[in-house]
């Protein structure tokens, strides 16, 4: 495959065992949330982030629900703004609404970045403002600098608590050539996950001050997130980040590459144009099925996948799907992977001549 | 020690390189809640409890509230009755209340088994209720079959929705003499544990009508435990079933003989006196430092733990511990346990006279 990690190649035995051979023989399992395995991982991921404290959860759904119960109940006032593709408006069946008797403001356009001018617009109190970085279903775009921090100079003015979505922070680091604690430190919580750039099974992170934190262990229990052990996720997670953090300059530039090397087809539209992070969104102009016919053939036939399938979008001559790149993007060429999508595109004028034929 | 599996002898190490042996090279991850992997187990307990349907999630805690959320939300009657000693209402932080808007009901006597009589004295409408089989805070008593079919043919004939917490359910057949399906089928959705007498890792499953379940899933995306992967508790649930399923006859009846040896101590109390599943809840008369101080002496001299600490009861005069019987037990003889309790009595006694020259 031209993205994501090695994973996909290991069995669950190999993939176990590796995890396995990560634990010191004395290391003691946790237990509902106790125990040096999984504090000190807070702890570690509490540093890297400039907060004071750190909770381990299952997901981050279960830490942004928690995170915004919190804050607004702090700030009495029970309505949380963000942007219209938020994780909290598609993925989670209205559970703001549902769980925790949240108002949701949807702010600025699916189709780009939120905006100072966009805060601007609200014209109700909020109590909360979650921030996704970088925004995972516009394909990894990242306010500039100054457009963040005007906007949360704008929510910290009114008194608004500020929270990341920070599922893909680590992505963040090439982009703003600052530390995570500096990004973190705009916000008062952040959420992390390990499973996707990271490559770990499973978990999440909320961090903040530790009179939230402790709050936040109470939420998880009630959520049902508090488990009897949770130490697969928790090992998998301290093996991604000692073993990939470091690698997110070199994701970044492949990512630079790839879509230098497939914005040369006409076919191609990348978003953004230029990745900010190691992720992309590509729209290839085609047929679904043509084009998820014309992938298969070039994996069997190259033993690289370009693409799992494409998804339609909003204009019905382009499909899209999502690039993340990974240690297995490493290890293929740009020029390879151009030769490979001349191919993709050959097949398809191919399978129209024929079919006219 | 004299209860539960040989867990705590096995380092983390161990225990992850014997889970990654119980699985074929060719089994796929799972990805939120789809794949073989977990799917044909979801199938596999479904069939033992003789379920339409059934859902792998992270813990009861999720399953339970998930159950009587749907259950009052179809019956347009948000309140549910359970035990005071139910999980949900003594370890969840009042979750029913925070999260889901549900009024609960205690019924009965937090020292007893609920009762047909304790039912009959509930005078106000109920959307569902929730039995604990076996109940776990009363040293795992069971009602009799007759009472059992006598209060849930009570909610029947009012409409009234049953759910089973069923996190040691699996403890109950060598007392019923009958199949799981037989049991669970008295309940319209049952929720079991795959860590306690199973010794899994952690989590759990939510058995019941297909719709029910179908919804459920949702409920699970909005708790946020939709994971993107749950294999490592699948597979140690699995594994769990697996091992230890045929074991519960002869759990339950070391569990009668340990009962019947403490028994002859003047200073035990064994609730129940006889055991109707492999736990027991065993009050002690003595002094909660000394009684610890002399397990731990007892321990350092034999290699056996007796029980890691006692906690206060309602009398001072007596210290309770819970005592769940599992493969460690089945390797200490009766004796040998009788002998040891008579070392930790009389050590009591000698730190008495030591103190008292």
């Amino acid at each position: 495959s031209i993205a994501g990690h090695y994973t996909y190649q290991q069995t669950l035995p190999q993939i176990l065992h590796e995890l396995a051979d990560s634990v010191q023989p004395e290391e003691a399992p946790d237990l509902y949330g106790s125990g040096a395995l999984i504090n000190d991982f807070e702890a570690e991921v509490a540093r890297l982030l400039g907060k004071e404290s750190a909770v381990f959860m299952p997901s981050g759904t279960m830490c942004q629900q928690i995170a915004l119960r919190i804050w607004t109940d702090r700030r009495h006032l029970s309505r949380v703004g963000f942007h219209p593709t938020a994780h909290l408006e598609l993925h989670e069946f209205q559970a703001p609404q549902r769980l925790h008797d949240l108002q949701t403001v949807l702010i600025g356009s699916p189709y780009q970045l939120m905006t100072l001018a966009d805060l601007q617009a609200v014209k109700e109190p909020l109590g909360a403002l979650l921030l996704e970085l970088p925004q995972r279903e516009i394909g990894g775009q990242l306010p500039t600098w100054d457009e963040l921090t005007a906007m949360t100079s704008w929510a910290r003015e009114r008194g608004i608590v500020l929270h990341m979505d920070g599922a893909r922070l680590w992505e963040c680091k090439p982009y703003y050539q600052r530390d995570y604690a500096e990004i973190a430190g705009l916000f008062d919580s952040v959420y992390v996950s390990f499973y996707k750039s990271l490559g770990g099974i499973a978990g999440a992170v909320l961090a903040g001050p530790a009179d939230v934190i402790d709050e936040a262990r109470i939420w998880q229990r009630r959520q049902g997130g508090n488990l009897y052990q949770l130490y697969p996720y928790v090992l998998s997670a301290r093996k991604g980040l000692a073993e990939r953090l470091d690698r997110m300059e070199a994701y970044h530039q492949k990512a630079k590459a790839i879509a230098a090397a497939l914005s040369a087809f006409p076919q191609i539209e990348i978003m953004p144009a230029v990745p900010q992070t190691h992720m992309m969104h590509v729209f290839i102009r085609g047929e679904r099925e043509e084009l998820n016919g014309a992938a298969l053939e070039v994996a069997e036939e190259s033993g690289t996948w370009l693409f799992g399938g494409v998804a339609p979008t909003q204009i019905p001559a382009y499909q899209k799907f999502e690039l993340s790149v990974g240690d297995a993007s490493l290890d293929v060429s740009d020029e390879e992977i151009a030769t490979l999508f001349q191919q993709l595109f050959d097949k398809v004028e191919q399978s129209k001549v024929e079919r006219s034929l």
